[in-house]
């Protein structure tokens, strides 16, 4: 027997149909024995509308009121999936963030979980009883509903398979696992049925939309052991037919590369002939950390004459004006012009064996030559190396490095 | 400076745009000096939808469950009220049921409004805070979301402006009062300026819709005073433009009769040559209210040979087929035959100044004759006269009996 966590995206309770779907699969792993907590999306679309309502009436609307309206999406689905599972047959009830309590800070829009009380649930789970849980939502001290940010509701999943020291955390999606890169524009690309926690991170930054960072840092941090998987097959999380993120040390066959990334969503902003003296870089990242934009991709080389040199970094598209406003503004920096474009893209190459293996970078850096692709950019970390490139090369690159590390499905 | 309690119904709230533009009628209400708690109804066709939801998945789910889901519907016209009032300077904050808490019973699906805290929100109110407070939902003893039943939000605000004593409570609806009859039947029909909660329990119960009888009940208890008035039009409630519903005493110039009211929602049957003994009336309705049908208008006639009398009653259409089921199987009672039909109307004459003159019922009968409509079944209580006609009819006795009692607009 075990106690399993398991989350449902938007597009598993997409409506009453599939709210029922999802439902048939927690019976099913009743019926195997299991406790289950099972964390529910919004019905797909319904927070993209409640997020309008709060836009039309401002754009500077107050996040605890946009909490109250917009945590509304998760409730539904809530009661609905625990009416789901009570025709089947299961004892089940729904519990608000505010009846758990499921407790965070008071950053409303984007609050961080601080506590959950799980002695009620336990005890329910116990006597057999599956307890649904809105993902996306919380209590503050302050006693108002508060949100966790979009795609919020994998956080909650985490956090609960953490607080109820789960044996696994499922999250059932759209998609049947994580792939060595993204099927669609590699066709041939193959469901990697364990990767690590770190691993997870970097694609999950990098673009690959399955699962959110946070959730994966706090599974990592907390030893929640997480597997993805399709709601959409017939199959349930206790067949482990999904991709499975676990600990490095838990992976007995370590892939040197297990997969290929890529981001459209950045933009490149160069200084030009920046004077090259001691604290220059805070200065210009200091601003922009204040404004709110996150600076990713950060590349300065040694300056020839000592006098001046050229910065380029990375940030989302959509930061790109307000980047340039504050850069616009430096006072205590002086550069000689600012370069900016945002058809770029960001290309990585995942794997924890890399670390161990310079030959990893050579051939990336070869493959995309072969391919008479330029790298504007190159940045790398334990576990993965990126590179800027231009926007229309994005397939090209991913499908030539796919193949130029043997990814493809060996079937 | 006065406190009031402002209700805006579901197309008073139907989008952002309405919802803005009732904002705009609570600053008025504020710019004219007075404290104001809002209370507002689910934007128009979410409950229905979110009802649609529950009966999709079962007929039978958990009503714990279902009160979680429906409720969800008031949040979110809360969050984006608090919003609009916020955008137009105003301090204003929603208070979610369990947030006030605003009690009821555990009677989940119509549950009864047992207390609700106001110290905090008249402290708040106190300091010019605007409370929004979502309608047709409270918090049981067990910490579960409880709804009051449909049409609900008139109880809630009117509950909510017993416990804080407001001086008025403002029912903005989609019509701007209560007519002497439905005005889609008597274009001539006149709006009344002041009617009596007696008057106006007899108009709700009868088919007028303006507002949920329960709501009315409450406000006479707890005297508060009533206004009903129209969200569309460029009032607000301080201009005093609607239908005020108070106290008998407060009504200087009586009117005979105050309205005609009808109801399509009408079903009959009939008992033919019941055995005449006592006990004979509990042994039918008994089991009737035990399986939850509604009886309103019962009629028996004394028999003639003092052995078998006939028993006629009218139930709601919805409830007929429960009713027929339950006449059928009745044990103890022996009749010849049942007659039922769903093709019957009420028509009722309603006045609090009828009770002393008995010439009302007279012309009311002489009216309808003259028309030639059968009265089927006729019923009275002080302050009304209810008959029993073909549905076919309806139109035409409600036209002669407004014009016959003068009810005309006399502009």
């Amino acid at each position: 027997m075990a106690l399993i966590v398991a989350k449902f995206g938007g597009t598993s309770v997409a409506d009453v149909e599939r709210i029922e779907r999802a439902a048939e699969k927690i019976v099913r792993e009743v019926e195997a024995g299991n406790q289950v907590a099972v964390v529910v999306s919004a019905m797909s679309g319904v927070t993209n509308t409640l997020v309008g309502y709060c836009g039309e009436i401002s754009k500077l609307h107050d996040l605890r009121e946009y909490d109250v309206v917009v945590s509304s999406g998760e409730q539904i689905t809530s009661g609905l999936m625990a009416m789901a599972l009570q025709k089947r047959g299961i004892a089940a009830r729904s519990w608000l963030g505010w009846q758990i309590p499921f407790k965070t800070n008071d950053m409303h829009g984007k609050a961080r979980i601080t506590d959950i009380q799980t002695e009620e649930l336990k005890k329910r789970l116990g006597s057999g009883e599956v307890a649904v849980v809105p993902g996306f939502q919380g209590i503050t001290e302050a006693n108002r509903i508060s949100t966790l940010g979009r795609g919020g509701s994998d956080t909650s999943a985490v956090a609960l398979a953490a607080a109820l020291e789960a044996d696994r955390c499922d999250i059932y999606t759209d998609v049947d696992g994580v792939y060595t890169t993204d099927p669609r524009i590699v066709p041939q690309a193959r469901k990697i049925k364990k990767i690590s926690f770190e691993e997870m991170i970097e694609l999950a930054s990098l673009g690959s939309k399955v699962l959110q960072t946070r959730s994966v840092e706090i599974a990592m941090k907390q030893g929640v052991k997480l597997q993805v998987l399709s709601s959409f097959e017939d199959h349930i999380g206790s067949d482990m037919p999904g991709t499975l993120v676990v600990q490095e040390s838990e992976i007995m066959e370590e892939e040197l590369v297990s997969g290929i990334a890529c981001s459209r969503d950045e933009a490149k902003i160069t200084l030009l002939r920046v004077s090259d003296v001691p604290g220059v870089a805070s200065k210009v990242f200091s601003p922009l950390g204040k404004a709110g934009v996150n600076v990713d991709m950060i590349v300065q080389n040694v300056s020839a004459d000592g006098q001046f040199t050229d910065m380029t970094f990375t940030v989302s598209r959509a930061d790109l004006p307000r980047a340039l406003e504050v850069v616009e503004k430096l006072e205590e920096v002086e550069y000689e012009k600012i370069l900016s474009s945002d058809n770029v893209s960001k290309v990585s190459v995942v794997g924890v064996g890399m670390i161990s293996h310079p030959g990893v970078a050579e051939k990336m850096f070869t493959t995309l030559a072969n391919k008479g692709i330029n790298i504007q950019v190159i940045s790398t970390s334990e576990i993965k190396i990126s590179v800027l490139i231009e926007e229309d090369y994005t397939e090209l690159a991913v499908r030539a490095l796919h193949a130029a590390y043997g990814l493809e499905e060996t079937a």
